[in-house]
């Protein structure tokens, strides 16, 4: 994650979150009040943003030392301890919810993405995240996905190309779609096409794109439709597929499966900060 | 909602997606297409969020027209229309997934927000949200809230005092807490005491709080503690509330219940954006 | 005050006094000049916004040191000194009269909050600000009334509801006002309501509102107004009371008086830097 | 003004009174309410600013109307009424509080200037402010005193060269600090010295710079130290000179009296917004 | 071109230009006055950029009306009128010098890699642009370059893999740099490996990577190393190519050739606006 | 240079050229190892900028640290050395191109900014820019025109006034414009008229203006009007000016010659970063 982004980031949220001032903590917390707090898991899961705790309660107070207990990708337990923050309780207080709120977000993201890469159990499929991201929150989002040992789908609209039904329709064909699309486009950017036909397939081929997704189909109609495909050529599954029939997928040969509800439909991993005495 | 900070919201959304440019869209449709598209619900739930559509739409198209066809607070049946939209399609195929991402988190806050009302089917008994929401969201959350039939808690740290364990520790007693605070305090703000036993509700009662909060009780031990309390002051259940056994709140005699997973565990409502010819 | 606010705030000041370069003081102190400063006050009144100083200085200069020798909400007497300030000359001129500006102007209002509050003279009265603040300075201002002894009014149209004439006639009635404004509303949130007679006054106890406004009334009138008020509903005094004839107020039994004049009309205390060699 | 500044701080100013909604207007108004109101003049002075009510009303409803009955700089009397507004009343009791701020502050500034044109009464010596602005209002404040029959001095630190006594001190004589200057300064910008003595006056004479500033001194003074200054160079008088004895520097011949308390010490102008019915 | 990038660009393009009045232009032309003006090429080159004028004008006078001439990417001969413009004059003369700066550097851009293109004369050879673009405006330059006939090579550092001379060293081989790059990557992004040698050449080659860079060799190498590489490579000729040697790798047969000059050392394409009467 | 808005400046640049992550530099090099680098000029010249450096690195990473060898306004020769970086080999990679950008772009400014002083060789006449600046990096391209021995002619349309054909020609005269100006004038601010006949010089003369500019003059036609000028006034040539052509402008007697091409038309300055080692 880019390190000052994630700082103007922390700062936007602080002001959502304290508005003028914590009126509960300034009243009853001096400023000089130091102590220790731990963040602990409360639920299994694996661990994504601990780059947040420093950014947040630093923010607050310069001189909160944060000691981290485990890292990004780590396999939390219930009751695992994550960090030892020592400093100014009134920046632990105050920053409590921004920090949790992220970081269990994030957690939550990179569990589910763990559970998926377990339930479809084939080494040679990737999972991908989609751009079904929380608005403001892509950044983290697709970061907390490799935590979870997913890999990224495009950022943004700039990155690549995807064309898509809407596009084939309008331009005519999947051929027009790739020549309009060619002529405006550098070496640097790959070019996918959304397919659901052989006879789609078979066009995407022919215009030699880099990536061929099969949207909305079955594993069956995935492994009759990849036969189509050369081995340069790199495939994706995608649409419709629910944590219920991942599993269905881990015999096709895609190269990836892009699963939106990685992002969209998210439980926040439990997670709190327990101060321990000043 | 604020519509000036909901303008200057989707424009950093809009930026986050489009990054420099649409690159497939703007290679494949001409600047003057326009066409016509529908907003509609592919699951049942409530709606939240349609000012969402107009505003990021005509910040890429000025002369996208949107004719709404569900308001906010509506009931959504699979299949429903929302909204038309009319005009560029650039602008649609470019706008749609912020748009989208964003009417999609809060319908299905929305929805679960219903759903807890329906479960706890007590119309004395408010059901709100708490501050675990989406960083750099919180506004639209907690407007998806009351558009699920809940109302709001506290916005951020400076709307209300929330004397929390912590504050309570350190200031020696509830009473300690809650003179220190006063102290500072103008007269229209509201003072919120958390409390778990017998005893600390009789000292928040002492002291004549405007709310008690019954942390992490059950229904009977609510209902034992609540008989301290005068009619004068606000009671709130919260801490360990789930959707599972939320039913068990129904007879107690509490003003409000406060739930986090209303938006920190949301499973997007599916709606989709249907390009319907130009 | 919220301190990263406060940052962000004071360098956007700071752009503004500074624009591209200070052209006068770089061209003669070299960059390395250090020296010592006297930050002192030329008039007796109430100290209010010491932050200010290191924010400020701070910004220009990592390394500059300030020495607190009053804090705020201290009384000062002319002559008094309020801190001293060592190191860069530069960032020292610089930024003298950004941190000057603002410190006067808290300073002046702290001051002013202390007059009303002597000129009242009743510890049973708390004397509050308005929202008629200056546009961008809120968060400073509010502070300086609780540094001259006043409490804070609320801060946003979000964190109360205020029902004044025009929405009392547009709804119908306060009662219609009220019903309407419940329904939209959480437990957390208090509600006022404006009223000049006495059926206004019944109707708004009735309805068991929050606080009381007695708008544009005599002291005479306030007194017999507020005997139709139950001890559990706040009372305010507001409109039209001057420092000429707040102390006329002092024998009513209301719980604050509202006073837009501390913050809309304010004399800088004067307060001045003095580099006291290099 | 510059009205791409000026709308980006109404949005800012907006942003601080409203906060996520105005909870009590949106309550009581539906969106479609439209009436009218009018701006009215509750005390005489000089108008300032009318450029803040279109800005500020239509932010919140692009469809609101106003009529200017009054301009910037002309004379009020009491119960004037300067703009009639039409369209939503939603966005002028929202707006009213931001735009009646703003508008009365500048208006004061405005009244005050005209106050001390008139009173110095001298046609050949301008009335000028000072960089003892409002924090984040500089551009507002100038303005108004021109509305004010004032001119403005430099609006920062690098659109002209001001040489005070610390600067002199360390450069080691007048000389030396204009000698530094130069050597850096292209040739579009003015030089101004801070003078207290004669021989001070000559110094900045012998270098030719275009202002001479007599510092703190009395009419008397400034009358001698002038026959120093030749007519190609300017002379303000400046420092400790209040409301009270500026009368007495009527018949010096200084060009210009800069007079801080212009900005840092107003009254607002009692100006309201009268909602006329819907 | 992102538009709400660009109107926010030009909001603080302005800004930086006006900062708080155009001094001259409001104090001779009352707001009112309105009239025509001609934007002219007095050079020949390639247009980019027109865009501009709408989005600069538009922010000073809504009512501004631009009709285009030209269109991006056309050829322009010296005295050829590009646009015309009719409205405020104030805002034609207070908007023409940021509206000029950014549309002479983005056609001076388009017209050296017009020329460039031109030079190398090979249509299976692309022009491409490198990061060597003006700080803040990366956006601008990269479309002029696709207006002027060259393509985008990546536009920052989250694009694509570049794996360089540095990266290759620390991680001890260029087969260990693309594996250590592999395990993070999704499958949509590219990677290129900067060679110099046959070896390094053959390397990337075996690793499959997507682009291969020759690094600072002369056509000769280039044709000797390429061979090494298979069609499904791509490759790159890149570093020290100046404009009198470009025509040299005519007959290279890389896919493209990135030229850092094309942003770094432009001159500005000479434009003007002409008022043409009132 | 105002760091804090150098500082903010180089934030939004890194943000352009990172986006989300510098993906090559992070999957390669872990956080934590450091090493030194070299920043070495390539091509002779002045150098200008130096302050870019430690900025963008200590932004990166607060643990960089930056020995200066050369100072802005040096001379560079090829393989001159110009800083050592010690530090995190991460933030050295990743934020190369940003800070020689800009380097190398203020370089070629004051490189280009010496040649036209030398070419002029007369110590009596100023070499200045204009407002041809790249939107966005004025500040920044001023100060590199300081470090070529020119001085900067006005920032921005607030800071001095220039009244142009434009202006005369719908005033009437050009004592009707500077009529005009001088009524909302204050005294501290400089007034230029642009002339190209006799008539305008002497009109310019008799209204006292400060500065008159011969437009588009040669070098001949120059020495006559400029006889028409008193001591008192200062003169400018501008327009047409080319570097091919300046020497002639030798023994013109004009103060200052501006020239566009200084900063709208400038080479880059070769310099590169070379890491030395880990």
């Amino acid at each position: 994650m880019n390190k000052i982004a994630l700082t103007d980031a922390i700062k936007q949220f602080l002001y959502e979150d304290i508005n003028y001032k914590d009126i509960t903590t300034t009243a009853i917390f001096p400023e000089h009040i130091v102590g220790t707090a731990t963040i602990q898991a409360k639920a299994d899961g694996i661990l994504s943003g601990v780059d947040i705790l420093s950014t947040t309660f630093q923010l607050l107070d310069n001189d909160v030392q944060i000691e981290l207990l485990k890292n990004d990708g780590d396999l939390l337990l219930k009751g695992d301890r994550i960090a030892t923050i020592k400093g100014s309780i009134r920046a632990m207080l105050t920053g409590e919810r921004v920090a949790l709120n992220l970081l269990q977000k994030m957690s939550g993201i990179a569990t589910l993405t763990a559970t998926a890469v377990a339930t479809l159990n084939n080494p040679n499929i990737n999972v991908t995240d989609t751009r079904k991201t929380t608005p403001g929150l892509r950044m983290y989002e697709k970061y907390a996905i490799t935590c979870g040992g997913g890999v990224n789908h495009r950022f943004s609209l700039s990155d690549m190309v995807m064309i898509k039904d809407n596009h084939i329709a309008f331009a005519g064909s999947i051929t027009n779609a790739v020549t309009l699309v060619r002529k405006q486009l550098g070496p640097v950017i790959k070019i996918e096409v959304e397919t659901e036909t052989a006879e789609q397939v078979r066009e995407a081929v022919a215009n030699n794109v880099d990536i061929i997704m099969f949207d909305n189909r079955t594993p069956e109609e995935i492994n009759e439709l990849s036969r189509l495909v050369p081995e340069t050529i790199l495939t994706e599954a995608s649409g419709g597929i629910t944590i219920h029939d991942l599993h269905r997928y881990r015999h096709t040969n895609v190269d990836f499966i892009s699963l939106g509800w990685l992002t969209h439909s998210v439980h926040a991993l439990d997670i709190s900060l327990i101060v321990e005495g000043e």
